[in-house]
């Protein structure tokens, strides 16, 4: 039997997110969410949207006039890019290094490319050769690749694939979701033609609002496949000569004239969210975007040792690694859900298991975006080395929290 | 230059928002939203999403397992229905009463179904016996029909469609976006095997996120299209008979898979989107949703009363008007926009323009959700007439106030 009552208000219990991502929102972000609502065409909130697209044109590095947000997860920004850009038939190549390039693959085929994919095995990442070599072979229309896949921790060098692209005259994604605002991205200098991301990872804000930036060469691609939707069409308005996009919600096309200064409607503006990646971007510059990647960089740091003072192994090539996510082996003696289990039970850090070749091997733990801090990583190394402990892992007691105020000491000198 | 500090934070002003959507939010809802994030599998966190299953077929009036929320605006769940369930090639019927029946079509269009429209003039909905002729013209394998269509106020009425629907073995989709909440709907004893909603309107929180429910019928239908990522794909995953569906994101078997108990990865649940719905559902179960309906029914009333008691005439048949949205005949003498802008600017009340055929011929008031209130009927009523009066519309001052009270007086009595 239903009953209303049974249903208490909102409460989740205080966690400290040291996974993957989501991880916790800063707290002002959580107040800027709070704001009552204003509506659509209100002066006050298209120029909140207007801000918002100065703003995260700072954060991606660009003079991209078409920066602004898709409403939904960061998978709905690489959806909105994939499906608006790719015609079906047309040629992609999806270097894949990690889970987040099979999705590539994966949406890329629901938009019906026709799919070429290079590996390497995860925890490695190509080199620029190689992804020419293979542009070369498969001359795809589109270059699509993952900046950092959290499933294996792995960072893409990104900086020398838009001028191979440019020469081949192919168009360049990336899905930075995992790495914005924790590692460098130059969406300009890099040549690179589109862009999406997410909230929930080192912006430091909740799941729900993807960012995105769009070349003016994407922008041409797109607007060649406009299409006005019936019940709002007036006689000025005219189609473009290519094919249709195969969706009303990601046509980034509208989603660019809702934004522009048509303001065409579309779908509603999502205001909360709307108002949390601004609050993100805010707290992002504030600090600098540069300082805020260097901080990324030292905690990361500071993890890894810790990690390693701990006797544990981590995974893959750290050169390569992302500043904010660090896989750990975990140890043949213990068993890692159980580790994580107790984690989460007795002090409420959350640490991250892995996926497919790596369930079961390896934990991921990150350190982004508000738990970029000292405390979140000391503590989260204090308790890891207790679990271990008490689950029959020996360390040498200490020497994992020595290692990391090591790190610190160094650079507060 | 840019310069951070140009950026204040967000502090929106005040308004009150009368018009057809979006509304202001329920402070509990806002609040709510200001929670801490959690970990997306953390058993809190998998514990509330249950609980917005539950208390969403509360709402729907529903056994439905499948009744979940998609993560986007309204426009997001109506397409993650028709591309799920819309093979290409598949005949469609859309009954087009208002712009967000040319919605249904342009979604259905970009889904490649062949699509069939019947059309009555706007201020009008269709008798049930018409939608038969149709289906028995048509043979559709789905009607898709709008609920509450704001763009001309009119309510369809359901209650005898799932029947016919049934009888001539279609698949019965409504969009109740900006009826749900204040306006019956009973999914199951009407045979509706799909319905989807937004927060924005009745229930009093921010768009971006959609309610949806599926009968088994339409599930089925959904999970012939299956089809695992490749990313987290095992050997004991097996794709169904039937051809793709052509999106990721709104691919609603993955969605099942990512609600149910296999908790397979999709996107990353909208953590605070998802603590606003749950907080708008508590709102109106605790109220009682019949006892909220007759709220929206009296307010509307009370309205119209007001309205009409100004000496302005209304648009379309009120026997079918939805209970939270009025259209309102701008009177000649004034030009609309300079109304709007002035009950904002001075007033600080939104009411709302219109489209299409009705652009500067209507405003749109909503009385909806949180503003299902009296003292918001009783502002936007005053302020309207002081307007009016001001730019040369002249009205037997304090005639529409009366006429409002005496609805309420009579419901008190």
């Amino acid at each position: 039997m239903f009953d209303i009552q049974h249903f208490t208000q909102i409460n989740p219990p205080h966690r400290l997110l040291m996974g993957p991502g989501p991880i916790n929102a800063d707290p002002r972000v959580l107040r800027a969410m709070a704001s009552q609502l204003i509506g659509q065409y209100d002066p006050v909130m298209t120029g909140y949207m207007n801000e918002v697209m100065v703003l995260y044109r700072e954060l991606f590095r660009t003079q991209n006039r078409w920066t602004m947000l898709v409403d939904g997860t960061s998978r709905s920004g690489i959806e909105a890019i994939l499906l608006s850009a790719i015609r079906p038939g047309d040629k992609v190549l999806v270097p894949v290094f990690g889970r987040f390039g099979h999705l590539l693959c994966e949406i890329a085929r629901r938009c019906r490319a026709e799919v070429h994919t290079i590996e390497v095995p995860w925890g490695e990442v190509f080199t620029p050769d190689q992804i020419e070599d293979a542009i070369k072979t498969v001359k795809p229309r589109l270059l699509l690749t993952v900046q950092g896949d959290t499933s294996t921790t792995m960072l893409q060098p990104l900086a020398e694939l838009g001028e191979i692209c440019r020469r081949h005259g192919v168009l360049f994604y990336t899905d930075a979701t995992a790495s914005f605002g924790g590692n460098a991205l130059e969406t300009d200098r890099w040549g690179i033609d589109a862009v999406s991301a997410g909230l929930q990872k080192c912006l430091g804000g909740p799941s729900g609002s993807s960012p995105i930036t769009l070349s003016d060469e994407m922008v041409e691609v797109i607007r060649r496949r406009k299409c006005v939707e019936e019940g709002i069409r007036t006689a000025a308005h005219q189609d473009g000569d290519d094919e249709m996009i195969y969706s009303n919600y990601f046509d980034l096309g509208m989603v660019m004239d809702y934004w522009g200064p048509e303001r065409l409607n579309h779908h509603t503006e999502a205001t909360s969210m709307l108002f949390a990646a601004r609050e993100c971007a805010r707290i992002i510059l504030e600090e600098g975007l540069d300082a805020g990647i260097a901080r990324h960089e030292l905690h990361g740091r500071a993890l890894v040792a810790g990690i390693q003072g701990m006797g544990l192994e981590t995974f893959g090539n750290l050169q390569h690694k992302m500043n904010n996510v660090l896989g750990v082996v975990i140890p043949s003696v213990v068993h890692g859900e159980e580790v994580r289990k107790m984690l989460l039970e007795d002090f409420h850090i959350e640490i991250g298991t892995s996926f497919g070749p790596l369930q079961g091997k390896i934990w991921r733990i990150g350190t982004m975006g508000y738990n970029a801090r000292k405390d979140c990583v000391l503590q989260t190394l204090t308790a890891l080395e207790a679990v271990l402990n008490r689950l029959g892992f020996k360390t040498t007691q200490g020497a994992a929290m020595q290692s990391a105020w090591d790190v610190y000491a160094q650079e507060s000198r």
